[in-house]
């Protein structure tokens, strides 16, 4: 079964009024496919507002709540507005504290002041606590709703405190112990507490040497640490190291994946969207992506300079002319390999940045022999190809030698580049994302060219 | 604390034959940094062979098993070979089947015979059966240890049966309910059994409309189902829908992650890398990226055979020259930032090969009004910087009109190419991402030129 095929289910229920046996039907249901066929509905026109409405009406109080964090925030806002107060303190309460907030990040002024309004005041606390954490901080990730357990308790009495009160917390499975002051202590898991006998005591199986984040640590270091010690939750901690929110696994993957995207985006000379392709407008799209276009097509001025500079030297050699545009992409594709491979690395924690030294030496030993490969080839294929093969009398042994010779210095001087540049983004504090291919080539073009009309002026006499 | 002082610690107490402290200390590590730092430590040459067996014995049988498990191939090998065969069944029998697959993936034959005799009969049968997975399936991601419980059991059996049987199990915190003939019959939580009565039955408290995949399932679309849904453990099901194992979310992480770099490798033009960067070799690093260099550049013949066929009409015109590197870099720039956007929803899902045409009129429009954007700041950017500003009376009004109406084509042309071709490449079955910067601007490339001196001859009457 596919999204659509749900689409078209409820669509036909709702259209012959069967509301129960809709109400049955979307039981059934994910609360992420639920939200994913709202929008296709809406967005296909086949769902008025009010239908919304009436449809998200016949979702059970938590089903509700799940599918409405799982909804964009434009789907999210329609609904509020045709909420009573009554059910929009119903949904709020459902959610947990973490999706509430992000809710509130996206919605306009009215609508949080009438979110505000409806939620109890321990509630509004919280909210505005994590208001005010940075935007990619492990803050601004956590959720407020975890077990905490004191190192007096015994495992009966850490099943009965779970039974009492974690019903609505976003799990439950791994426990952690505070002290008097909620200093963090300690963490228990349930499969642990499960094996050993009720009248053990806490303190004296909890694990102590536990890994914690701080309220202000980079959300992507953190999604990390998922990736590295495969946890399924992680304790954040103020700077007193009391505990404050736990940073859950499905978070943690959802910034792994944005931040991917985010890198490819900005590989790729664009902007970071924050909505899936097809649910982004043109315009917004066009946002992304012309001033990078524009930037780097002024940019580009230096390679017209360059070849301006050498264009009597390019009359008297018209072959030379037709082999620019393969040495410039040979040397941008030189220099996006080293810089992709190193801003990955950088961001999988795999590279640091004290690994600069080890990063240069590996990719000059790489670009060596590359280089050699690429000169090598290049000369034979100039030679025989574009030479022989094509009968264009201008290419002489001395011109295919350029040619190589350009190649093999353009592959050493793309990967340093490729490899250097990337690095010295993070120094700066810049994502290295931003020093990939585009950047990278662009600067590449022109060196190449440098190189080309140097070594063409040394063996060919221009 | 980084793995760097780890390492450093770990150093000087075993250098100091401090050997019980040295045992203390390694029980406060996490297994996933243990192996890092004897991989550093080897590496750097600060550990040879013989300490390496020597600190690995000092590990506690689970932690040693994780920490094994957590090692790159090499360093395992090279522990294999120092174990004796007691050593090698004991870490065999902590260790997940799924671990134990993987590291046999990557053993040579001696070594896989000395672990296949090393294990009991039923292991040996269970692993050659996961062995027999397509690479890249489920059936090759997911673990046989799971717990499985019957339809008639209460809470309290299953708990029961939790506490004798769950000790080993990848996961306790999801369980599977099956029927006689191992069908998959439904699910239900720890959560859940905690919170109910203990004499519930488990048939009428279970889930039964649950998402589970096959063995031969891609693993990718596995992971985005994580991804999607928030699981932590997903079933896996034979033709039958018979329960075989289970996907946890740890390896889901790791399958994300993993493919993202595989898609950023494919899209700057190298095949994928099995290591991470500082582990591989030169020759390796070479061997992913020079047969694509080699590739391109021979494709690259294309626009020097353009540029040779407009070679007289340039002569007479050779300001027209300098503006070819930066006309084909914003093709190639709008190209890749439409394939790179459409890459990556295809492998989040966010794309389906359904939304072709969707795709294909967004980019239409989206290149238009970029088009229009670079039109008038090209025909500006020409006439006021290249002529005005730096002189050259060669650049005149029909020259800057030329470049500018390039400009607007390029961008349609480009981004209409790196809309469809991703999408063509996962149709005829190919990732999606070799479709990426590289092939689209060697085709742009060609095409951008074709444009540009097509509009020069009818503007300029070459």
């Amino acid at each position: 079964m596919t999204n659509f095929d749900f689409s078209e289910k409820i669509l036909a229920l709702l259209q012959e009024k069967q509301y129960q046996n809709l109400q049955k039907y979307l039981e059934t249901l994910n609360p992420a496919d639920v939200a994913e066929c709202m929008t296709d509905l809406l967005d296909d026109g086949d769902l008025e507002d009010k239908d919304l409405l009436r449809l998200f009406r016949l979702l059970p109080k938590e089903q509700a709540a799940d599918t409405f964090a799982e909804m964009d925030a434009d789907l999210q806002e329609k609904l509020i507005l045709g909420f009573t107060d009554k059910e929009l303190s119903q949904v709020l309460e459902e959610m947990f504290l973490d999706d509430t907030v992000d809710v509130i990040e996206e919605m306009p002024a009215s609508v949080v002041k009438r979110i505000l309004k409806n939620v109890d005041s321990d509630t509004r606390k919280s909210i505005n606590q994590m208001l005010s954490y940075p935007e990619e901080s492990a803050g601004s990730l956590m959720t407020i709703e975890f077990v905490d357990l004191r190192p007096g308790m015994t495992v009966r009495e850490a099943f009965d405190h779970i039974r009492q009160h974690g019903v609505d917390k976003e799990t439950i499975y791994t426990c952690y112990i505070i002290g008097p002051t909620r200093k963090l202590l300690g963490a228990v898991s349930v499969r642990e507490m499960l094996l050993a006998s009720p009248d053990t005591v806490l303190r004296d199986m909890m694990e102590t040497n536990i890994i914690s984040v701080t309220t202000l640590d980079d959300r992507e270091e953190v999604a990390n640490l998922f990736a590295r010690y495969d946890y399924t939750a992680l304790p954040v901690v103020d700077k007193e190291h009391r505990l404050v929110g736990i940073v859950t696994v499905d978070d943690a993957i959802d910034v792994l994946q944005e931040e991917a995207t985010e890198d490819m985006e900005l590989m790729a000379a664009m902007s970071p969207s924050e909505h899936p392709y097809l649910r982004t407008s043109t315009f917004d799209i066009w946002k992304q992506r012309i001033p990078w276009l524009l930037i780097l097509m002024v940019s580009a001025t230096f390679t017209g300079m360059i070849i301006t500079g050498f264009e009597t030297a390019l009359a008297s050699n018209a072959a030379l002319i037709a082999f620019i545009p393969m040495l410039m992409s040979t040397g941008g594709n030189c220099g996006s390999q080293s810089s992709v491979m190193v801003i990955r690395g950088l961001s999988l924690g795999e590279i640091e940045l004290s690994d600069a030294l080890r990063v240069l030496w590996k990719e000059f030993r790489v670009s060596v022999l590359c280089g050699l490969a690429l000169a090598v080839a290049g000369f034979a294929k100039v030679l025989f190809i574009d030479g022989a093969l094509f009968g264009n009398a201008e290419i002489t042994i001395p011109v295919a030698a350029t040619v190589g010779l350009t190649l093999a210095f353009v592959s050493i001087v793309a990967k340093l580049v490729g490899g250097l540049l990337p690095m010295g983004a993070k120094k700066l504090g810049f994502d290295p994302a931003v020093m990939a291919s585009p950047f990278i080539t662009t600067i590449v073009d022109a060196l190449s060219l440098l190189l080309y009309f140097s070594i063409a002026s040394l063996l060919l006499g221009l």
